[in-house]
C-alpha cells in the first residue's frame, strides 16, 4: 500500500480543570487528508481551496512534523500530503494538531507502523512548535491516541490514556479571533494556593470520574477556578452558555483550548441537542456568526484508510 | 449487642501531590477503644495510662464528634468510651482522627447502623475541630472509609472512595515536635502556575495510577514541588530518608500530614523491610529517638467486633 486516506479529528484541549494536561479527542469535525509515498525523496504539499496553507515543508506544521518522522526513519524517502482542511484555524480546536497528527500517523501507516504512539507525539509536536511556537502535546496526544489522554509531565514525556465512558460533546465556535499568545499573557503567573487546592481536587474526581464511569462526579469535578475565570473575558457570551446548557442538564463543560470555541459535555444525546440550541440562541442574539457540533469523544483519533 | 472493642488505624493525608485532598487509612498502628452504651444519657471517657486525655466531653475529640452524632439522633442516649491509645499525638499519622472516627463508628454500630459513613464524617470532624482549630476531614475520611480517599470539595462535602492495588507503607516517626500550626503557617500563600500544572498532572496521575493498578504511573505521580520542598525543612533527615529509600526500590513517598512522620511506599514487602532499614540508620546516626511501622493500606479503616 502506498496511498491512504487519513481523518484527523478535532480536539479539545485545556479540558476545564485540566489546563495544560487533559484532553480528548472528538468524533467530528476532522480534517480529510491523503498522503502517498512517492519516488523522489522529500515532501510535497498541496491544499484544497478554503484554506491558503504554506507548501513550504518546514513552514507547514505538517511538513515540519513529517521532518521530525523522516529524520528519525533515516533512510531518503518521500511523501506528498493533500489537506482538505475542515478544522478552522484560531477555532480552539486543534486544527494544527489535526494536520501534524494526521501527517505523521499517515506516514506511519504507509511505513508499516513502525514507530510507537509516543513517537509520532514526539514528531508531531514539531508541527505545533511551526504553529504556536511552542512545542505543546495538548491537542496531539489525544488526536493520535484517541479518548480521553492526560499528559501528566511534558518534559519528560509521560502520557496516560484514560478510559471513559461515552459522552456527548456540543461545541460552538463563534467567530471571532481569540489569539493564542493573548490568552497565554492574560493568565496570572501566580495563583493562590487556596484555589490551586480546589484545582487539583476538581482534577482528581474529573480523573476519577473518568475511570469510575460516574457521570455525576463528572459533572461536579467540571470546575475551573483558575483559567476561566480569566480568558472566559475574551469570549463574548460565555457565561450566559454555560449556565443555560448546565440549566437544561448539561454536565458541565468551558473553554476549548484556548478558545473561543467552547464546549459542554452531555449524558444524553437529546441534552446535547438542547444545548446546541441554547448555544445557538445566544450568538445569533449576539449578532456573532458562529457553527455548532454535536458530537461524541472520538475513542480512535486518527484513522486511516488505504486508498486504492 | 451494647458494647464493642474498636480498632480505629492511623491515617495518611496531605498524599504527596494530594494535598488537602488524597488520604489513605493504614493496617497498623491503630488505637484500640471500648465503647458501650450506658442507661444515663450522656458521654463518659476513659484512657489508658500511656496519655493524659482531657475527661470532658467538648475538649475530648471523641467526646465531641460523639456530641455531634447525638446531636442528630435526637433521643437521650449515653455512651462510655475508654480509650487505649496507640497512635502517638503529634506523629502526623492521625491520633486525633482515628479517636474521633472510632467513637462515631463505634456509636453507629452500637445504634445499629443508621448513619451513612459521610454522616460519620461530618459528625467527626467536629473533633478535628477540638485538636487543631479546622473542621479538616483529610485523615477522618480514610479512617472511616477504609482505603485510599479523595475529598474533591470539604464544602460542600464530596468524598471519592478510590481503589487501590495493595501497596506497602514503611513509616519513620522521629520524634521530634512539628506544630500543625507551623506547618501551615510557613507555606506560602501564592504559588507559580506552572508548580501548579506540574501538581494537578501528577495529582492525575497518581489518582490513575491507583485506578488503573499501575505501580509504575503511581511511582512517576509521587512528586510534590508545592508543599513539601517548603515543609521537609522543618524535619531533620528528610531528603536523605527519601533519596536512600527510591534507591533501594521504593515507589516513592513523602511527608504523613504536617508531618514529623515519614512514609514510603512500596510494591513488594521486601522494599517495604529495607525501606525500614534505611530509616533507621538515618535516625540512629542523627542521634534522633524514632519508631518505625511496616504496614499496608488498611481497606477496611475503623474495625468493629462486638464484646461479650
Amino acid at each position: 500500500m502506498n496511498k491512504v486516506t487519513i481523518h484527523a479529528p478535532a480536539t479539545i484541549a485545556n479540558l476545564v480543570c485540566g489546563f495544560d494536561i487533559l484532553g480528548l479527542a472528538l468524533e467530528a469535525p476532522y480534517d480529510i487528508m491523503e498522503m502517498r509515498l512517492k519516488e523522489e525523496p522529500g515532501i510535497t504539499l498541496s491544499s484544497s481551496a478554503a484554506y491558503d496553507l504554506p507548501t513550504n515543508p518546514e513552514d507547514n506544521v505538517a511538513g515540519a512534523s513529517l521532518l521530525a518522522l523522516m529524520e528519525a526513519y533515516g533512510k531518503p524517502i518521500g511523501f506528498h500530503v493533500h489537506i482538505d482542511k475542515q478544522i478552522k484555524p484560531g477555532s480552539g480546536l486543534g486544527s494544527s494538531a489535526a494536520s501534524s497528527a494526521g501527517a505523521v500517523v499517515g506516514a506511519n501507516h504507509l511505513l508499516g507502523n513502525i514507530f510507537s504512539k509516543e513517537d509520532l507525539v514526539r514528531f508531531a509536536m514539531n508541527g505545533e512548535k511551526v504553529a504556536s511556537g511552542v512545542k505543546h502535546a495538548d491537542n496531539i496526544t489525544p488526536c493520535i491516541y484517541g479518548g480521553v489522554t492526560l499528559i501528566r509531565s511534558i518534559f519528560p514525556l509521560d502520557i496516560v490514556p484514560l478510559a471513559a465512558p461515552p459522552l456527548y460533546v456540543t461545541v460552538v465556535h463563534p467567530q471571532i479571533e481569540v489569539k493564542t499568545s493573548d490568552a497565554r499573557q492574560i493568565l496570572r503567573k501566580e495563583v493562590l494556593l487556596k484555589d490551586a487546592i480546589k484545582q487539583w481536587g476538581n482534577i482528581a474526581g474529573l480523573v476519577s470520574g473518568f475511570l469510575k464511569n460516574d457521570y455525576g462526579l463528572i459533572g461536579r469535578s467540571l470546575e475551573d477556578v483558575i483559567i476561566e475565570p480569566v480568558r472566559s473575558i475574551l469570549i463574548p457570551g460565555f457565561d450566559e452558555v454555560k449556565q443555560h446548557c448546565k440549566d437544561a442538564g448539561a454536565l458541565g463543560g468551558g473553554i476549548s483550548g484556548s478558545g473561543p470555541s467552547i464546549f459542554m459535555l452531555s449524558e444524553q444525546a437529546s441534552t446535547a441537542q438542547k444545548v446546541e440550541a441554547i448555544m445557538k440562541q445566544v450568538y445569533e442574539r449576539l449578532g456573532i456568526d458562529y457553527r455548532t457540533y454535536v458530537t461524541t469523544i472520538g475513542s480512535a483519533g486518527v484513522r486511516v484508510e488505504p486508498m486504492c
